[in-house]
């Protein structure tokens, strides 16, 4: 019998996917990898027996398994590799709420929306909101250690795990953490899979911390002359005060909005800071009219102030839509670089240089409070030329990170389309210690190969 | 030349004690490991390249290398072994702080109280605040992922490391993360060494995010009939709130106090619940009546509230002195179990049966709002019947809280004198996956070994 037969015959009918059309959408996340490989076979686990024989097996052949969330990935993490396996968990969604314990008990293939939406129905909070949140697997989250809006206030998805079950390289299922809210006991295995973007093990099950409901009290919109003044602000708010969302957009990108749903953004503006404030009650105001204050110190001219939660919620969309509305100006290329926050201003004007260099635009969107940008260089379609120098700027935009103490990734991960600069970033010595991790993991180096390393 | 001279050789005068009374104080911690052996030498380094040096000679020599910061540790993690080096870092104490970037550059002999006054300067916080937080340092507080009274809001001292330098097993020095917020770029190595009680590396300089600085608005004092009404009242307020402190005594730990030094605590309640919160303004009334309420409902007498910050602090410091006052009772050996919130009452119990068992005191108290309980074994003095029906004892809570769901330490770590458990707690296949770990990190098993596993 061969290796094939062996998989379909050890798993339910419906598992295994071999068949070439249904294969396809499998093979891509959204960062359109031109390199994604095609599969042998897709297995669509329903559980972690499942994960388990799929993990075994393609440890007895010796073949590449690609764990996959939502496919929602912007780094190439879930590109599948030729002659291997996608292992997809998307069909694994259970949620359980314990609200006495605070926690949801979420099988990996669950929606952050969803996972939310299950804590909201007992008063509770699952707090890490990717812009994506709607469409990424909490597995996806886990694995990447997702970050989003709330992140400044709120941490990012390493903060909220507090128990995983994996599946080893082996195909042996640990069981790390539990509904403790500390425990010490041992190695900190379970931070070490979180952000392992599926190279260390397979998770099939995670239990997410939650927390009281918190409510949005107002939204503040800032228009500054200039991303350095904007940034000035930023980094006088966080100075004394802890904003829920402090995000930014460039020009381009309040352009590019308006030009795609006019709501009347000023684009004269050099920069929009979107913040918002959960103080409660009124407190709330005073926090808000300190961030207008420190807007309006960096030269703000207009500051508009809101605590209608639907217009507020407004601005945050608006803040969302830098995406979409910019990718209709041809295929983007998101990039996801991060620097220490009072650096911002130097990588901003780094961007723009490299956008200049290369004749290419590239708005700007941040995660400001936590100096993490998303450079959205766009590639006119059909451009061939214009698509090289977006390569070349995109490695420049990583470099330009490292030589300002930040990072290639604040939030995406590595995957195979950063996985380049990585060396540059780390160093030699923390390569190697990366590269012994891994192989005290995963010897035989099936998980996820090109991925990170 | 023999080893030991090599090495007194190898580093400047004064860095290397080998006088017997000048090693005896650092053999031991707080725990009084009886098995803590005699070191070879104590290597009090200045530096890191010093670090590397001794790391290097025990590496070459095959000795072991036992990290030491301000020995106040509860575990024996930092018990010297026979012949080898005790490697402290107490003579590097450097804090830089950085206000714009909102970070602390900490050398790990800085104590924790250092830290936090060096960041009130600048009007910034660095939250975690073990009980021990005037004698320990940041590198044991690294090492062992130290807790508090403040995590129940603002998180443990993993949640704070933005970068760590560390020494490995052959003297290479790597530097991980740095001082951005949000970094995703390869494995998560830096949380891998916090917690790993110095048996994966030697941490020889850590950047600390730190936060703006808040302000405590009111204390509560909750006297309730039994520990396992006051849990009941610990899972109604965590269910909406997030008081900054909720700690619980129970009617030993009052008496304890009260004997010790006489203020007034009702002595006849059966817990005592100190909670504090600090939401900014009249948000932290509505929290206090809301916690009032929340203790009234689980049958709550007498709760007192208070708006001043020094009669606050006098409650706190009761709380803070259980471990003082029981001690005058007797030498104490101290648990530090955790369990799911809601099982507090179970575990309580639990312990209360293991101490009428083996005819011993046991005062409670809890970091309640994270289920971490310290149950204090009193051995009355010269008592070596009871030392022994101790020790069983102690045994005895680990294996209580496992079967609860729950941890055999929530905040002092492994060490060796819990070593015995862990394997009961993890499972087989995750003490596999530990050893994989510290074979790859550490292959000649020279850092602390004996330590966690
Ligand atoms: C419009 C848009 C906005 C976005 N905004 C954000 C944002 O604000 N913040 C942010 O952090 N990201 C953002 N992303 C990126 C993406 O949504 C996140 O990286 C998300 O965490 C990926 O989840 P997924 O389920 O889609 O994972 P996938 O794309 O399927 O996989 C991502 C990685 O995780 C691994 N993986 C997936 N599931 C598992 C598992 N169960 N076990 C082990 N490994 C697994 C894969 O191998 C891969 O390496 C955005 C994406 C889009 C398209
Ligand atoms: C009265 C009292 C109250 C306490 N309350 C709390 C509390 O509320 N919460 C809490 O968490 N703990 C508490 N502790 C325990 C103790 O203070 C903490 O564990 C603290 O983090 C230890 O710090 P230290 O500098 O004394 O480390 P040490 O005791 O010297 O060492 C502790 C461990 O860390 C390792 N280590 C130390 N420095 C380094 C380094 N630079 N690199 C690598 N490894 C290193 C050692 O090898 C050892 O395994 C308390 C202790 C006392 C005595």
């Amino acid at each position: 019998m061969d290796a094939l037969a062996e998989l379909v015959e050890s798993l339910p009918a419906g598992v295994v996917v071999t068949d070439g059309d249904r294969i396809e959408k499998y093979r891509w996340d959204r960062s359109q990898d031109p390199h994604a490989g095609t599969p042998l076979a897709v297995v669509r686990a329903e559980d972690a027996g499942q994960v388990q024989t799929a993990v075994r097996w393609a440890a007895r052949h010796d073949l590449p398994v690609v764990p996959r969330g939502a496919g929602t990935g912007l780094s190439g993490g879930a590109s599948a590799v030729d002659g291997g396996l996608v292992l997809t968990l998307e069909r694994m969604t259970a949620i359980e709420v314990d609200p006495v314990c605070q926690v949801a008990v979420v099988e990996p293939g669950a929606l952050n929306k969803d996972v939310k939406a299950a804590a909201a129905k007992h008063g509770l909070w699952y707090p890490p909101d990717p812009s994506s949140y709607e469409i990424c697997s909490i597995g996806g989250n886990v694995a990447t250690n997702a970050g989003g809006l709330c992140c400044v206030k709120y941490g990012v998805t390493t903060d909220y795990v507090l128990g995983l079950d994996v599946v080893l390289a082996d195909g042996t299922l640990v069981t790390l953490g539990g509904t403790r809210i500390k425990d010490v006991a041992g190695l900190s295995l379970l931070k070490l899979f979180v952000g392992s973007e599926g190279t260390l093990g397979v998770v099939t099950r995670a239990i997410m911390r939650l927390v009281p409901a918190q409510v949005v009290g107002a939204t503040l919109v800032a228009a500054l002359p200039t991303m350095t003044a904007a940034a000035e602000a930023v980094v006088a708010i966080r100075r004394s005060l802890r904003p829920s969302m402090l995000e930014l957009m460039d020009q381009p990108s309040i352009r590019a909005v308006e030009a795609h749903r006019p709501m009347g953004l000023d684009t004269s503006a050099g920069a929009l800071l979107v913040a918002q404030s959960d103080a409660p009650g009124s407190a709330c105001t005073a926090e808000v009219e300190a961030m207008s204050a420190a807007c309006r110190a960096a030269g703000a001219g207009e500051v508009f102030v809101t605590t209608d939660a639907d217009e507020g919620e407004l601005f945050v969309q608006a803040r969302r839509m830098v995406i979409p509305a910019v990718e209709v100006l041809g295929e983007l290329m998101l990039e996801d670089v991060g620097v220490p926050v009072p650096r911002l201003p130097e990588l901003v004007d780094a961007v723009a240089r490299i956008a200049e260099r290369h004749d290419l635009l590239i708005p700007v969107v941040a995660h400001a409070g936590d100096g993490n940008t998303h450079p959205l260089i766009v590639v006119p379609r059909g451009d061939d030329a214009a698509k090289l120098r977006a390569l070349a700027a995109f490695e420049e935009i990583m470099h330009a990170a490292i030589a300002l103490d930040g990072t290639i990734t604040g939030e995406h991960g590595v995957g195979r389309t950063k996985k380049s600069a990585l060396p540059a970033q780390l160093g030699e010595d923390v390569m190697a210690l990366t590269r012994r991790v891994k192989d005290a993991l995963d010897p035989q180096g099936i998980l996820n190969p090109g991925a990170v390393l």
